[in-house]
């Protein structure tokens, strides 16, 4: 007999877990809704088609690929298995695991459109799947919470999603938080004035690791990449160290000045700003970081990153906006913004906080403690009474010890119990037991459902 | 450039959709919560050891198989494919995709049984996948609703499995249903009154068809499988019409008077009827069916199966009493019952009944629509009020034709649009547009959220 097991990345979640998480998706989803986004789930069965080209070679690679069904090996020769796995899969496998929500949305807008009301403004809250090494804090099945506005280039999009995620961070009590917000449009300024207008990928991946490897190692990866001296030495006020954002903008607008499209990017942030303000949120906890460039192969306005403070863990949210999502399904120039957060690691920040509220289990309120058929039979139009007035209530299924009934209202901690014996019976005065505080008081029934209810 | 498409028998469930779907999920949740079962998520990825062999023959095909990532020919040879693709697939394909709530559930169990509360109650809605052939109704890819409780054999489980069919489709309007019951017991005992005791899964699953292909076609069947005229001439009372429920029972009890197991059978389902009725739940809608057999091979106890009223589609709800689910997995004797729900035909039903309620959409209460730059900058700290007082709320994020505004508006359903152009801003009394009426009137900032909120 074989000890069954779970595939490495993947996790079961418990009772204790499952009304955690599903405190983080309800806030989530609450205020995606308040903000006028409409859910949307997509299979997570794709076909490889779609899929494939979206993530670059890795991501290719770390997609999960679903065996055709029946005999796959009907139309395979020996030569088709030669060519190796590369050239063998798409012969035998035609579908995948979604990978992210964005290509699953870009595809059902594509499919769609003729039926959508534009700007359309959707949410989806859904697992996705990575065949990447599990380690800490990364899993192979892991949830994204994602809202998009695709159909309008309005800089109120990425004012609204600032404000979304202020609201969503209030209500779950994570207070301490930073709100990275870039342009691409002022990378590729940068890129411009440096004079690398055409090395923008290198440079910035180059960047992007600036926090984790400091300036010195940047500049060697630089200059590895051929960039000239000359190039690196005009890069310096990239690693100026950051005061505030006024003056982030006021140096940036000095050193772009002559990048037309750098100051386009300088000018979209100032109006964000500018409306976040208007919407009465402070820019406490924004940084304008023109580090910040996050997959900047697709994004073309904004970016967008949040990181929790008082924890060691990655970013817990990013975005941006984005031009041409829906181009690799053939319909160009559809502007869109979006913003994802990572439940997984919300959960994690949460829990090394202690942010989560007490008592918020989806459990038991009253347990009918169960002696005898005779109590059985007293207590079951009664029980049913209880849930008909809304109170959570189960009645022990045996009639077992009462120290093992009190001990499964203790754990699956549920805060009272009720005790019906003969004597209950005859004089209708039921015992309610106090799980928290120990404390037992006589109840008609009656008072038993006024009580609880 | 390929248009983007969806594997077959998969779907996309847009703004509509999910709203209907969501009714019906946040019902069955509220109520298996009401009845003290807790919440579990087990993962979309499974070990193919432990999937494997749960299901049947035709099961282990319907399974959907992960390809392993990176070069899964590594350690192929030639030979190994010569084989043929049911050897080759383990040693290619490690993983597959939960088929049904059931089998991880019982993994579950068995590798956390040191930690759980017996009896333990859960329950799980989460999509399940298997490689059918798709048609009307029947999809790769859907969502199963499952609550079951391990533990305990108490025939309390199956009476509130029974309360709890009846408030979930009252919650749902559904009211015209027959709840099926037989129990497996009973089968056995009509199977050894007949003289057949080893050809019971024969018997059983030519008398499962009785429904669709009536009598005649049935004893044909049970002739061809080898059973006697004589087994067959003591079935009769078998494809009696039925009647009450009281008279099946009465005929039951005078059928299977020399078979204990038969008896036992009876026995179990009277304690079930009398403690139904005990809830203060009457039996109209509960139909005592010794015909009903169901995936026979792994119930041991009580059998359920709901049929919607009014409607030509086939059960909307299946389970029963099982004694061994997790003895595959090492651990024998954990007696269970359970009860799945299938989300995708109750949607159908309620769909062809239009049982729907109306104006569910998650929506937008309040649109701002968008005149110029100084009505946004008047709108956006009004927009982040409405949203603080529990509005839904959005502005319009372009100053596009009040026309296009309005459609938009209409298109999502959204009832009110307050319009906001310079006078408004002038006077401070905004127009609220109520778009079902078309009626409009002048309000306060103020007035507009109390109205609304």
């Amino acid at each position: 007999m074989q000890k069954p097991s779970l595939p490495r990345g993947t996790r079961d979640f418990g009772p204790e877990q499952m009304v955690k998480r599903n405190f983080i998706f309800d806030t989530i989803r609450r205020t995606f809704q308040k903000y006028g986004f409409q859910p949307l789930e997509t299979p997570t069965l794709e076909n490889l088609s779609v899929l494939m080209g979206k993530y670059g070679e890795e991501g290719d690679q770390l997609l999960f690929k679903v065996l055709n069904s029946g005999n796959f090996l009907d139309k395979i020769e020996t030569a088709d298995v030669e060519e190796g796995y590369k050239k063998l899969t798409p012969k035998i496998a035609e579908k995948g695991l979604r990978y992210d929500l964005t290509v699953p949305f870009a595809r059902y807008v594509v499919m769609n459109r003729g039926e959508l009301t534009f700007p359309f403004k959707r949410y989806q809250l859904q697992p996705v799947w990575r065949a990447d090494r599990p380690q800490k804090g990364r899993y192979r099945e892991f949830y994204q919470c994602d809202a998009d506005i695709v159909g309008t280039d309005s800089l109120l999009c990425e004012t609204e999603i600032v404000a979304m995620l202020h609201e969503i961070f209030a209500g779950l009590s994570i207070n301490d938080f930073t709100i990275k917000i870039n342009n691409r449009k002022i990378l590729s300024g940068i890129a411009e004035v440096i004079g690398v207008a055409g090395k923008e990928a290198a440079l910035f991946v180059a960047i992007d690791k600036l926090d984790k490897v400091g300036k010195e190692k940047v500049e060697e990866e630089l200059s590895e990449k051929g960039l000239s001296d000359a190039s690196i030495k005009k890069l310096q006020p990239l690693f100026a160290p950051m005061t505030s954002n006024r003056e982030t903008f006021e140096n940036l607008k000095d050193w772009l000045q002559n990048s037309q499209i750098g100051m386009k990017g300088v000018q979209e942030l100032e109006t964000l700003w500018r409306m976040i303000r208007t919407m009465g949120i402070s820019d406490k906890k924004i940084q304008l970081d023109i580090t910040l460039a996050r997959g900047l192969s697709y994004y073309t306005g904004a970016i967008f990153e949040v990181k929790a403070g008082g924890v060691q863990i990655g970013s817990i949210s990013g975005g941006g906006r984005y031009d041409n999502l829906t181009a690799a399904f053939g319909v160009p120039n559809l502007s869109g913004v979006g913003i994802s957060l990572g439940v997984d690691r919300i959960y994690d920040v949460m829990e090394e906080l202690q942010l989560f509220p007490e008592n918020q289990s989806v459990t038991t309120k009253l347990l009918f403690a169960n002696f005898d058929a005779a109590g059985e039979t007293y207590s079951l139009p009664l029980l049913q009474k209880a849930r008909q007035a809304g109170i959570n209530a189960e009645l022990y299924p045996e009639s077992s010890k009462l120290k093992k009934q009190l001990d499964y209202a203790d754990r699956k901690k549920i805060p009272f119990v009720v005790l019906i014996g003969s004597e209950e019976i005859a004089s209708g005065q039921l015992t309610l037991k106090n799980m928290t505080t120990g404390e037992q008081q006589k109840v008609t029934a009656e008072a038993l459902i006024d009580l609880l209810k």
